[in-house]
């Protein structure tokens, strides 16, 4: 059982953004026990570029005496030439999936430069993800309880508990309209949904977080404050909680997750579709 | 050369998120000439969920008589059995990779579960990340331009060029504080930086789009106005791209790019590093 960390470079490069590359390379370093030195090399669409990068690759294996991981999703073949000659460990991270679907499937691929994350300004995917941002800016932090006929869903929660953040992520990433609207100090004596989101409240869905955890993220903000006191996180996580539970809206604590999953898991409960942007 | 279109359900299946199973699908299966309807499946974390999934899966299949095409990536290995048996095309979206990688390392891999997208909230990257969206939400559309010397980058623009999806995109994704600046119709007689941004000029960044493109997008917002008007479009982008060229700010053209290619082309021009979130 080898279990000793190894040092790595690690190389992700494409002739797109090399989002993908970056995803499924952090996906699989992230089982392997590796202490690794990350660069991403986008763009790499000319003879000129590509022989730069492979003189990279080659430079830290020759630095290290080890080879560099590499991994790519490249289109151009001359490009992708080059790179298969640097001097590392090489991984394409689509072939090994595209090559079985084409027999599966029987039907020929046609590699397309820049495939994934480039829909195009014209689309009508980018104009909705465009409004969905702009719509979640504009109903961000209770700022505005005004159209909320066209909100995908309202999120509720105290200050500080992932509101924010959650929104631009459903808004960026799955074209989601997302109100956000917090509980304050002041709404705690008599604690109940705002007029405006009484008619919507089949789309509000409320966010919690450990009081310890509240504590620690307030202090941040406003070291000492009242507004950062154990007293004040626990009475109003209490009291937040304890409307959520009266209203019967589903609530989710988001203490231990991050806002991808705290994005997925809502999008899972709620039952709102993604739209992929 | 088969080149007739198929239609097919897709299914992205894990018992994390499934982003990373979403984000290969979609580039593999954008190689291929296929229809489709696809579904997403996360946090398929017990074998009563993992039942669940299999019908939906086998009642597809049953209902079109084709086998649907399942990309999945699961670490519990009685998820993984259950998930398995499907009447399906099933595609492991890491094991292509795992295994090799393990080969060539010498190492044992370690499957995790919520391996990636799962950066918990007491980390530093997390706050970073969180910080980075709170700095680019007060420094959006030259809302402020107070605390510059903690900006990573600032972008300049006529209204309408992609500044804000660009800046949020790199604080959510990348952990970068973003400043947004626009150059309005007010400006235009004199052009120039403004006083607050000249000290930082160095972290400057223009964009730039196509006038029939802005003029598209401000009819959307604003129709027949005079800001929407050919006239004011193609004036303020002459006027903007000159001050560009004068002041030697590097800057791209938006009007073909996707937001996820705007961040990334600009990340790699601009020399700043990528911090993984």
């Amino acid at each position: 059982m080898q279990r000793k960390t190894q040092f790595r470079d690690v190389f992700y490069v494409s002739d797109g953004t090399a989002i993908t590359s970056e995803t499924v390379g952090h996906a699989v370093l992230g089982q392997f026990p590796l202490d690794t030195k990350q660069t991403t090399l986008p763009f790499v669409e000319t003879i000129e570029r590509a022989n730069y990068v492979k003189n990279i690759i080659d430079q830290a294996h020759s630095k290290r005496g080890m080879q560099p991981i590499v991994f790519y999703s490249v289109v151009i073949p001359e490009v992708k030439a080059i790179l298969e000659q640097s001097n590392a460990l090489l991984y394409d991270v689509l072939h090994a999936m595209v090559a079985p679907l084409a027999k599966d499937l029987d039907l020929e691929p046609k590699p397309q430069l820049q495939r994934s994350h480039s829909i195009k300004k014209d689309t009508d995917s980018y104009m909705d993800r465009i409004a969905a941002i702009e719509y979640t800016l504009a109903h961000d932090d209770g700022v505005s309880l005004n159209n909320l006929d066209q909100a995908d869903i309202i999120l509720l929660g105290v200050s500080r508990c992932g509101k924010t953040p959650t929104s631009l992520y459903l808004a960026m990433q799955f074209g989601i309209r997302a109100v956000n609207y917090p509980f304050i100090a002041e709404d705690m004596a008599r604690l109940k949904l705002p007029q405006a989101i009484e008619p919507y409240r089949y789309k509000t869905f409320g966010l919690t977080i450990n009081s310890d955890r509240l504590q620690a993220i307030r202090q941040e903000r406003m070291a000492d404050s009242d507004y950062a006191s154990q007293h004040q996180c626990e009475t109003e996580l209490d009291k937040v909680e304890a409307m959520f539970r009266r209203e019967a809206i589903p609530y989710l604590n988001t203490s231990s997750l991050s806002v991808e999953e705290i994005s997925t898991r809502l999008l899972d409960m709620s039952g709102l579709k993604r739209r992929m942007c």
